[in-house]
């Protein structure tokens, strides 16, 4: 299958790497518009060809867009106008309420799956790119009912391919829980590292940075350029769980401050997240009607 | 050496291990109120025999302190009182003024060294005992010049043999620096998990928890018992930097809905924090007036 990947970053060169690997793809086109981004990825073999994105996208069987979430919404209604009748084309974008608004006329909106593989990590470009990187995470389709059988069956097995498990819901429901669950821990670690900054005596305290304040820091590593977009594109969302963590930070504040016994209730019940997260609890198996286990390496 | 460790939980049995494998120690008498944790600490041989604390005391060369800050300050009293002339004692509670003044009258302060070693991780009990936890970490020494300096000098001694490097300053100052860098962290993961668990649909959320939120949430793992007591010693530097932290939330909350440009120059702001803790800009050695290198792996 031949499969153009627009956007060769972190995320579209570690899916060209295992869907290469896996012989998924047996051809794959790249389409960036940083020169450097595009002549490294051909280097490193991520790719097969450098094209243009009309060329490019005729050329393809699908097409993944792995780009920042407001480039996708630029550029999706230009690739659908461009795709032959049968081509499928997906995004990975960590918002999709706004992107399936922007083409839910067009005429070929049944070739178009809105997905969001829930994987990264903080560095950006090509170099990026890591083999496995979406193994045993999970992808989210959105409005699965809006697309052709065959273009979701594809994007299915795709996502089976690179080891995911698939979740489906509606793109509304996708863009409030990714809100709370990816998009506000880095609005929080944003405003952390600049919390941090703004203290006087900074040389010290660098110096004494802990693991624990590293991995709190880690996601304010991430580029402006592909979470701006999604913050303005989930505006309403992240608004609702900034305030949200604000008001329980306030709690917390002044629980500190003038109620020990409400201090220890809080953070009692913020260690419950051990057993929610260690696999103690997997809420995954419980939840069969909404997720579906298509693959366990 | 004869060392008199108090707390066999991570802290303690990992110093244990580390010191033992050196031959810094050659007898570990252990000091547990949870009689399975001690027990679990002899059977894994973290400690040669446990004692009560009195006895314990009075066979040691070195007493270390590794339980919870407001234990710390209970227990440090009694200890003193009943060491030999020339046993050393030190703690490595995370808050220090407290407990500073809590003997600063006592006729064996001079005993007594003021530390925290900058490590660890959200498990706890002697079974979260690791080798090389502190490896390449910072400790902090405070109010040194408050201490004898043969006391001084074995604790400096006992810091490079874990494989750290020593930082001095006044208990204020340690304070006030740990309440942004560790304390201001935690209490952040705390109110981040808190917020989690509010919305809803809270299933699904969890399901989805992908990397950057486990890794932003894993300190709110830590347990309250040893949290609790540090948030209430330093309640009003973490009162401090939580106050900083909420108006740096509110600020790109803010212009994340109104003021996009101003939001892009927030992001921009917070992401230096790659160069500061990426290493390409190592203030410890441009520090050299506050910060002593002992000893390098």
């Amino acid at each position: 299958m031949r499969i153009t990947v627009i956007g060769l970053g972190l995320i579209g060169g570690s899916i060209a790497k295992d869907l290469r690997k896996s012989k998924f793809a047996n051809h794959i086109i790249g389409v960036d518009n940083n020169i450097e981004h595009a002549n490294q990825a051909l280097k490193i073999k991520l790719v097969d060809e450098i094209e243009s994105l009309e060329a490019a996208v005729k050329k393809a069987d699908l097409v993944i867009l792995t780009i920042p979430v407001n480039k996708i919404k630029e550029l999706l209604p230009t690739v659908l106008d461009n795709i032959n009748e049968g081509t499928t084309v997906t995004d990975m974008g960590s918002t999709k309420k706004d992107i399936v608004d922007s083409i839910k006329d067009h005429p070929k909106r049944r070739n178009y799956i809105a997905a969001h593989p829930m994987s990264g990590t903080e560095n950006s470009g090509p170099d990026a790119a890591l083999e496995g990187l979406f193994r045993e995470k999970i992808a989210i389709i959105c409005d699965h009912e809006d697309s052709g059988p065959q273009h979701l069956a594809l994007i299915e097995k795709m996502f089976q391919v690179l080891g995911m498990d698939i979740a489906y819901m509606s793109a509304d429901e996708q863009d409030h829980s990714t809100a709370f669950i990816s998009h506000l821990p880095h609005a929080a670690a944003y405003a952390l590292a600049n919390a941090v900054q703004d203290k006087e005596d900074r040389s010290i305290i660098f110096d004494l940075a802990s693991g624990g304040f590293r991995s709190t820091v880690r996601l304010a590593k991430s580029t402006p350029t592909m979470w701006g977009p999604i913050f303005q594109q989930n505006k309403d969302y992240i608004v609702e769980s900034l305030e949200v963590y604000i008001k329980h930070l306030n709690e917390l504040k002044e629980s500190i401050e003038h109620d020990e016994e409400k201090m220890y209730a809080l953070m009692n019940n913020a260690s419950k997240i051990r057993s929610i997260l260690g696999g103690e609890n997997p809420s995954l198996i419980k939840n069969e009607e909404k997720i579906v286990k298509f693959y366990t390496k």
